[in-house]
């Protein structure tokens, strides 16, 4: 594919990428990468010359080489090869707002079997041709996988023909084995005909209703033109040409003629005269750098910051009930109006349930579905298919060619694209450690709908533990916030949409909850990552018996709750209210480059009583998460002991907002019982009737869970904001 | 879609279950299991009239009443509802096997855009219509999803039928407003005739070459017969009416006349006298108990235990190598010999590539394609489509109807099907809580091809998130082993195929570690689930100074070499080698049902030296997955001070075993280095020369990896079996 598409930039200019799906798709890029010379222009010993041929041979697939899948080290790629089905929807986000950019995708017949891969098809029908470029798919029907046949290489013309019209395309099939350069070259370029005709009809103000995007069908025998067969198998043809035909070639000299004539079946001596390409390799070569596939500054060096507007001046008032993903809403619709053409977001339909949908209220921020007369071409930034996957991959290729995008989704659905993220990840680890790759933006999540509040979903929507997958990301890389109000989540986002290079996960709530902050507070906080609460603390937090933590938004709500109660009945009890938005400043010291101070952090949550010689504090953490990612953040951390942690338990169903927090015991008694049961351990007035105190939270506790059932709501006034006085 | 399916199960007594799809999908099913009283069957409080409707509609999707998805409280279902996507290929699952069963499907246009769906209509090419039954999709069409039009709803019904045939149906428009029940219930029965058809032809041995399945498109507006519009706008026809159409009835007068009005309009006291179904009503519903779609066996009660031969028979020789996997795959091709219809696998074409190919020896244990004539028709029992959705999806079904099944996988890629995973075990969670709900099978998952070893793959395939997916999970159903070889491996497998209702985890090696254990030490020590590997430690492991835990395959073998090391270089320090196959004995005691006794632990890995007046001894754990795992589930013990851990940390490319654990610092040096620097803490025959010698392992440990730099392999002998003198 690389050699015809490069022809076709050599002849027209061609503003192109090329995203290779199918597995161990690396060799032949590499090989194409040489030959233009970007290998040598990233990696110097890789020189186009015989030299710089031998090692990229000796290197491959082996310690120090390149590796058999395209990775961030290959010039020219935006994206993980390995993990199969995301090529297609990767290259449908890099041509968003790129109007002149054609992203040649190569999709293996194998990557075509995945979910992933079957509805990416459909992602043509939210592509404006006015505003942005066209991918050219290649499906490349080889036939086999690994090992068994392929679903597309088992059905006919006709079958491929019917699907590929279903989904919308005009396809044509290359499959002129006697002349397949030819009929791929006259392909290409009737490809390439047909999508500047729908671009120039949209562009030139009469788009064509539902357009025919082509498709190239390309069937070749798997292995094709490697040796016929071996020890009476055949190989060609055949899946036994996956990835290394001659096992033996090393030992066994009988291999190793083969792969000798195997080799130079290809001329080598003719194409590449002592070790450099002939002029006539060099002929379809594109003679400006800035033209090769391997050199597209698309690739490794578009990022431009978005123009953030100053959040502050965005900020709610202290002391009101706000959605934070109402306040959130607005602020994006400012930010979709001060980047026109850079900045979009992609949901699986969960704007208006995430109360998101102030982004939706002008025509040229609302949607952008070409398919539905009613939205079509009206530069919408918004795309909502119900498909995670394709909206993740469609946010990798926005990102990785220099734009910024977000990704809302309900939490429990976030996970759906958990390795995904973890692949794009390793992508960024590995530019991070190039000399040449310029930074991206970060890849935006934002999580609500929470299983706090499910009443009307219940147990299927309740799992946090996309947390969990940002945590085994390197550190370099993992950023996870959970603002507690909506001036928080304000400057949250706001961070978030500016920084570089993260994946950055921000958990909230889109029911109206307590404003604790106001905005220059929100900021200081945010900030800190952390803070003692002392309008929530007795004695302004000082010399604490107990620290109480909340990180999230509910979860935080009960342990405010749970000071207040203690106030009332446990007065003698000195309580520090702690609130974290930054999830990570909690590992031990030097963990994470957020992870504070064992100074700082004993500051906040108390020393372990050894080293301050004040003795043991207790802490307990009312956690948005399953307990154990925040158990195993902590580890490391002195005094583990004085710690005790709830979070979500798998408990839930269709049910109120508080008899969830009971169900998983992050209730406000819970908490309070948690307090009173360490409390006792170090404040002797405490001990005293802590037991009965236990007792009786606990049965205001199953007073409240009667309540619930018998009238299918909270008690009145439950989440009424707290009073200290 | 039911009281159709009704009508036809009563004329003909069809065998059928209803799977059901689209979100919010319970209502529509709790009325009809009420209707036909398996409600009251299985929720005595739901009798079939005045007070149990009553029951039903005050407390849906209230506390203590039925959600608004489908989950395993409601009787009938195979399937949890929310998560989107999964309702076709878990049909698929359900029918394998039972050939007179029909699953009916219902799939949504919003599910139909993810790509689970899209890719799950291919999932027909591997039903073999002699000794499976059958799915009939009926795609549901109302042109939204929570707020934005759908996909399909966009499509004519030209561009569906090129879609669906494509897919390999004959569709099948039902959209006849005017009458559609007439519609409906001719389209239905020719539906069913036409599955008659390609199964009688397969029966009788003339099976029709790629049968054209049929399947129905429902086209009907949004929420139709709700009322039309509220305040001027659309509701029926529109996204207005998802979930609830007239937020305010239970405050607003007029809001409150229309919902009168509108559930009049359906006239309950006609079809509802006295709140019992009229005569008319209940002539549809089956007479007999067994055929009533919520009361079939195969949905509740279907559960029968497989044939799982004696392992210990097949166990390998102590002191050899072997591959876990070569020495598996024989062991489960005995295994689909003596359940040649009620145990399967499901795998992304990876039993080669993973060695568990002997699986694959025979025509009946082989592959199951019905696409590819190479394996038509010949009752293999593998399937092997690269859509992990798919086969996730199929390996539910087929459990949840009473079967066993198998999910081998590369590593990395499991966690494709991480939130599927976790929607299955909610469900198993609630059949739990049930009374009536019987056990199934456990979901089996077979991970190899694992981080440790990628020499050709690399660092996209490295990632062992999936474990921390399991421990997320209800201890009552989280299972996660690592055997450390082929016996331990075999045990395990037998093990799993045999227990129910759990999420087994197993991972392992494909490529020749070495046996430690014989069969009858493998069979004692997953017993145990961790033992002290006493030909390895110093002084038979009593009294040591540093304990050395090895948790998985390679990481083991590290630590093995670390002993033989630590004994030639420190022979003052006493070593105890523990190795942990069952991960769940780790948590604080009474956090698992595996998890051991404090006692039980202590004996294993040493007190925490204050309570046994020991000292402090130094435990380091050189874990296969990602420490954060490990700490989260340790965290509860006592003592953590003294436990530090390696593990994966996302470090890796093309390169080799030993480098893999070099750059994870998990290597042999690592953990000799770990060692020392523990024990010198308490012996001071040890402290002497600690940094010394701590030097000189990490000098040695750089002296491999410019070896593995320089030479592309690692140094001969690197994996010889260390030796104990």
């Amino acid at each position: 594919m690389a050699p015809h598409l490069n022809a076709i930039i050599t002849r027209t200019n061609l503003n192109s990428l090329l995203v290779v799906g199918p597995g161990h798709g690396a060799p032949a890029i590499l090989a194409c990468l040489w030959l233009e010379n970007s290998l040598a222009t990233f990696w110097p010993k890789y020189t186009r010359d015989r030299q710089g041929l031998s090692a990229l041979i000796r290197g491959f697939s082996v310690p120090g080489g390149f590796p058999s899948h395209i990775n961030a080290e290959t010039p020219g790629s935006i994206h993980e090869g390995g993990e199969l089905g995301y090529a297609l929807s990767v290259s449908f986000g890099a041509v968003m707002d790129k109007p002149d950019l054609v992203v040649c995708c190569v999709v293996g017949d194998g990557e075509a079997e995945s979910g992933p891969t079957a509805t990416a098809w459909h992602a043509y029908k939210y592509i404006d041709p006015a505003e942005s470029g066209a991918v050219l798919p290649i499906v490349h029907v080889n036939g086999f996988k690994i090992s068994e046949r392929t679903i597309y290489g088992c059905m006919d013309d006709k079958e491929l023909t019917a699907l590929f019209v279903g989904y919308g395309y005009q396809p044509r099939f290359v499959e002129e084995l006697n002349d397949i350069d030819q009929d791929l070259a006259s392909s290409m370029q009737w490809a390439l005909d047909e999508i500047h005709k729908i671009q120039k009809a949209a562009r030139s103000g009469n788009p064509i209703v539902k357009p025919r995007w082509p498709v190239l069908i390309l069937r070749t025998p798997k292995g094709w033109s490697t040796i016929k067969s071996l020890h009476g198998e055949y190989i060609e043809g055949s899946f036994r040409s996956h990835q290394v035909p001659l096992p033996e070639a090393k030992n066994d000299p009988e291999e190793r003629k083969m792969l000798q004539a195997w080799l130079e079946s290809y001329k080598p001596s003719e194409v590449l005269p002592n070790g450099e390409p002939s002029e006539e390799v060099l002929s379809i070569i594109p003679k400006e750098d800035k033209l090769k596939l391997g050199q597209k500054k698309e690739a490794y060096a578009a990022y431009e910051p978005i123009d953030v507007p100053a959040w502050i001046d965005h900020g709610v008032k202290k002391g009101t009930q706000e959605s934070c993903m109402k306040v959130v809403g607005k602020f994006l619709n400012l930010v979709t109006h001060s980047n026109p053409t850079s900045f979009r977001i992609f949901s699986p339909d969960e704007l208006v349930s995430n109360k998101l949908d102030a982004v939706l209220e002008d025509a040229d921020s609302g949607r952008n579905f070409q398919w539905d007369p009613a939205s079509r071409a009206k530069g919408g930034r918004v795309i909502e298919i119900l498909s995670e996957h394709t909206c993740q991959g469609m946010l990798q290729g926005y990102t990785l060619t220099g734009r910024t995008g977000l990704f809302p989704s309900y939490e429990a659905f976030l996970g759906i694209v958990h390795t995904m993220m973890v692949q794009y990840s390793k992508f960024v680890k590995m530019a991070h450690e190039t000399t040449w790759r310029q930074p991206v933006g970060s890849l935006n999540y934002l999580e609500t709908s929470t299983w706090a509040r499910q009443e009307h979903n219940g147990f299927s929507h309740q799992n946090p533990a996309f947390i969990g997958a940002v945590l085994d990301l390197k550190p370099s890389l993992a950023r996870v916030y959970l603002p507690p109000d909506a001036n928080c989540f304000l400057s949250t986002v706001a961070h978030c949409l500016r920084a570089k290079d993260y994946v950055n996960l921000m958990v909230g709530s889109k029911q109206p909850t307590p404003v604790w902050l106001s905005p220059e507070e929100a900021d200081r906080h945010c900030i800190a990552g952390a803070s003692i609460w002392k309008f929530a603390s007795t004695d302004d937090g000082l010399e604490p018996d107990v620290v109480l933590v909340g990180i999230g938004v509910e979860v935080t709500f009960e342990v405010i709750a749970a000071a207040a109660l203690l106030r009332k009945l446990v007065p003698q009890l000195r309580v520090r209210v702690v609130n974290v938005t930054d999830l990570m400043i909690l590992g031990p010291q030097g963990s994470h480059p957020h992870a504070l101070e064992d100074t700082d952090w004993d500051a906040l949550f108390t020393g372990d009583g050894e080293s301050d010689g004040k003795g043991r504090r207790y802490i307990h953490f009312n956690y948005h998460g399953y307990p154990v990612e925040l158990k195993g953040l902590l580890f490391g951390r002195q005094g583990l002991e004085r710690v005790t942690i709830e979070g979500y338990r798998e408990e839930g169903t269709t049910t109120t907002a508080l008899d969830m927090m009971l169900q998983n015991h992050t209730s406000r008694y819970h908490v309070a019982a948690a307090a009173i049961r360490g409390g006792a351990k170090v404040n002797k007035k405490v001990e005293v009737d802590a037991h009965e105190m236990i007792s009786y939270v606990m049965h205001l506790a199953q007073k409240d869970r009667e309540y619930i059932y018998a009238n299918g709501a909270d008690p009145e006034g439950t989440f009424d904001v707290p009073k200290f006085d």
